[in-house]
């Protein structure tokens, strides 16, 4: 491909509406551009990126043994009735009516469609296993579209779904399925994890979660550095201390703290590790007043909490009820010396603790040397109620804890029966029964890859794609070509046997100056440099750099012929 | 592939709801399976084919020099009301409203939301000329979707745009494509014609259509024997007649024709060729009563007729209108001995006519002998008003025209400066001025060509693709295969170095009876088929057939290797 006769159009400027940087980045490399709210087309640049994220994605599909297909995307009302998430889906679901008031909605996934199609096409359990898969656009009509691509409504998505007539097949399907979403981010050379997920709303039995590394990512992971074990750090077990409850060495006191009101400010006056403190959380659960105890060095994890009896539907305590049950002021709050007598939670990592501090309920003061069963009853309830952090054992055994943030860019579900059940979808068994059948769905948002790819992978200077993405390997910049005809027929015919290897290549003749052009190619991030110029053909050197090395260097033909692959 | 681990479901039985053969074939061979009217699932078979045609275009088109993009399927009331086309494209535009009460439609073509990129993105003729391109999902609300996806609601298209500083470089690029439409369709095996077209409603200065010839075609096309003219038949000139008008020889009489109110009546009556009669149209225009005079064998083309001056609003005269100016209850009419003066416009056959046939004006009579300027006056316009027949001499003066029936399957427009006006877009010239840039627009209805290609080739037994639509090229057979392990043997290792070779190849080892295997493949269209069977590996043998051959013929793996392109 000549440069001249692409369709690139780069800007200097970070445009001021776009927020995180695979957004800025998208739009100045000219890749996306804006229609509407969430709505954007792709231009040759962008697409390019996209079909790479595309092929790789379907060849794995293939290798796992799902065939492709199309479905519609937009589906029938009636069909969504059946499952009962024509409401349930809620505002995401795009909602139209055709001219003859037929309702319909733009499809934001394809479960209700798919088992239309596997009800009518499946009869017999000598048909199964089956996997299908597509590579579609989906609406979802988010409320707040932001970040580019990474959260658009429109947008590209692969979703597979499989059909088994017992739970043992689709656990091996899943497996499967869960290799193969493995190999296609190492594929596409993206720092990844996949953690074990809660299943929302789509509901079954087991799900995973891919998450592309990131900074700027949306949600917390936790993963072992001794294991393969990944998980939403909402979900992530926080074990309980190995070591036993020490033994108290210290008298209970009243200790002054006029304003310190949170466990930092208290740790901080008095000079001690913040793990030492306790957080006393008060909340209104089924039965009534709970106080939940965390380290203060830990956070709660409310999904947690609201697994334990009675507190599905807790709220926080106002402060009227906290001051009728502890008589205490927000900020002094304890377990020790309470008004009325409370339920206390105890997190297992406070449970195993001695000589530690807590509020006095009472306004600037707080209590040190506490002590279980001596200054207070042992808690009511032990149980895992907090957010694990860095260095926390692995739940598995193997290793510590590490905490990163990841974009979630792939899902892999066990859906069980539960949309089969609801649509009728059952085949004939061995005996000639009709049987349910179970469905897996796997997910990966292809358009959100390319965006989370940049977030993972850019610097000052722009993108710089993993190889395997970038929408060339390699661009030949041509430095003042009308000057010296030699010059443009050198860089020419090195581009021209790239691309004879096989070797995806760009050749920049857009005859800029070298400043400009060579920001261009940082720009977009192409993964390998080769700049022509008069001076170095008269010495015999190109010049060539990759993205991510920060200096050039000139080397002679045949190592410029190594470097690319080409000897 | 092994048919086994793909999902293919045909049927024997024809569908009830299916009227034209490309619809209850592809429901048959299982291509497709319907959610709603007008809206279906590609099922594995059918989208392999689709993506063969998708391919093909993909490939010609950016041999043409435009490079791909993806523009959103969801686009803002906004655009479209810039071009005025909200209101007039009419009911096939499907709106919608998203959660924020934002008016959208689907896109049922690209025209806005292209010039909404162009201008943009393009500030300057150095970008020009700029060809774009896109496969992409499209949706019409058709009032009567119908023969399955050969009129759907929900389809793939390709849909291309260009940019031009001029009509000149705009008419370059018109050319370009069209030679790459005809690339297509021949790489395709599509026996097809490329006609002048009716712009209708989207407007602009040339166009033409593409149509693959099939009988079940809704388009009549005429097309010249002599040379590559061929236009619609609704646009095809019927040129006059070369030869002089003859000199009468008969005088003008009355006939009797008492329930002679056709001219094929009259001229069965009379023994005479029904082109010697002459039917008049008596229409109301502008300027009142006309009447309008073809020969018998002819018919009025309304489209030319409309395009006359004062006509553009024509409609048919009421038989009270009739009785007024003529005098005459319909089936009687004529230009002799009109009640009133009458303006008569004569199609120019009919204007080189001697001693012809027209009504008398009197209920059960007709006049022969009729003469121009001796039983009534010279016509008040001569003018092609009626559409051409087979055999009518070649508008370009080369041969004579065929008339055949097509589908609709391409369409390439010079939308000139319409779309560009009318939302703004513009470049800066070589002088530093702003310029409105020329369009052109370049459609492919992808998922109608499978159809087509299927009325276009079909027999008893099925589908009978052209090679390079075919979903495999080859079908390996497996005839009992549990019985002999070595049969199953033999056809996967043919059919492993089929696929080594590059070519696509299906085995069959589904173990069904020979019956129903065969059925299916010749079904499905597949081009080649070999029969691996344990008597013809006894006698080393294979039973090799083409799609299109009646007999099969018992072959020598050598001989094989030929047919198959594998020695």
């Amino acid at each position: 491909m000549r440069l001249s006769q692409f369709h690139l159009s780069t800007t200097r400027e970070t445009p001021a509406d776009a927020e995180v940087a695979s957004h800025q980045l998208m739009l100045r490399a000219g890749m996306i551009r804006k229609h509407a709210a969430g709505i954007y087309t792709w231009t040759p640049l962008g697409l390019r990126v996209l079909r790479r994220v595309e092929s790789v994605v379907r060849e794995e599909m293939e290798r796992a043994g799902a065939v492709e297909m199309l479905m519609p995307s937009i589906q029938p009302r009636e069909l969504w009735e059946e499952t009962g998430r024509w409401e349930k889906f809620g505002g995401q679901l795009l909602k139209l009516r055709d001219r003859k008031d037929g309702e319909f909605c733009y499809g934001p996934t394809h479960e209700e469609v798919v088992t239309d199609f596997a009800r009518n096409e499946l009869r017999s359990y000598k048909q199964l296993p089956l996997s299908v898969f597509q590579i579609q656009t989906k609406f979802r009509d988010e409320i707040r579209p932001r970040f580019g691509v990474m959260r658009a409504r429109e947008f590209l998505m692969k979703d597979a779904y499989s059909f088994h007539l017992d739970a043992e097949c689709l656990a091996r399907t899943y497996r499967v399925m869960y290799d193969a979403y493995t190999r296609i981010f190492e594929r596409l050379g993206l720092r990844f994890r996949a953690v074990a997920a809660d299943t929302g709303a789509i509901g079954g039995s087991a799900s995973h979660e891919f998450h592309v590394l990131a900074d700027s990512g949306e949600d917390a992971i936790a993963f072992s550095d001794g294991s393969d074990y990944a998980a939403n750090v909402e979900l992530a077990e926080a074990v309980a201390p190995s070591a036993p409850r020490g033994v108290p060495v210290e008298s209970m006191r009243r200790v002054d703290t006029p304003t310190q009101r949170t466990c930092e400010d208290v740790a901080a006056l008095m000079g001690i590790e913040l793990g030492r403190t306790v957080k006393s959380i008060a909340v209104i659960g089924k039965q009534g007043f709970v106080l939940v105890l965390v380290r203060g060095d830990h956070s709660v994890n409310e999904l947690k909490l609201a697994k334990l009896e009675g507190l599905a539907d807790y709220r926080l305590a106002s402060e009227a009820e906290i001051a009728e049950h502890l008589g205490s002021e927000p900020g002094f709050l304890g377990p020790v010396n309470t008004r009325l007598p409370v339920t206390v939670i105890a997190d297992r990592s406070v449970a195993a603790m001695a000589d530690f501090i807590v509020g006095a309920n009472e306004t600037g003061f707080h209590l040190a040397g506490v002590n279980w069963g001596r200054d207070l009853p042992e808690p009511g309830l032990v149980a895992d109620v907090r957010n694990v952090i860095e260095g926390d054992p692995s739940p598995d055994g193997k290793g510590r804890l590490s905490i990163a943030r990841g974009i979630e860019v792939g899902h892999v579900f066990q859906l069980g029966q539960t949309y089969a059940k609801a649509m009728g979808a059952t085949v004939l068994d061995h005996n000639g029964k009709a049987q349910v059948m179970h469905m897996g769905c796997y997910g990966i948002g292809v358009s959100r890859i390319v965006a989370a790819a940049i977030e993972q992978n850019n610097d000052g200077a722009g993108i710089s794609w993993p190889a395997p993405m970038a929408p060339w390997q390699v661009a030949v910049c041509v430095i003042n070509p009308k000057g010296a005809p030699e010059v443009e027929e050198a860089a020419a015919a090195l581009h021209a046997r790239l691309e004879d290897a096989g070797i995806s290549a760009v050749l920049d003749d857009r005859g800029l100056r070298p400043g400009p052009m060579l920001s261009d190619i940082e720009l977009i991030g192409i993964p390998q440099r080769v700049v022509v110029s008069e001076r170095g053909l008269a010495a015999g050197t190109y010049e060539y750099r990759e993205r991510n090395e920060p200096e050039s260097e000139s080397i002679a033909l045949e190592t410029l012929e190594q470097r690319l692959g080409l000897a």
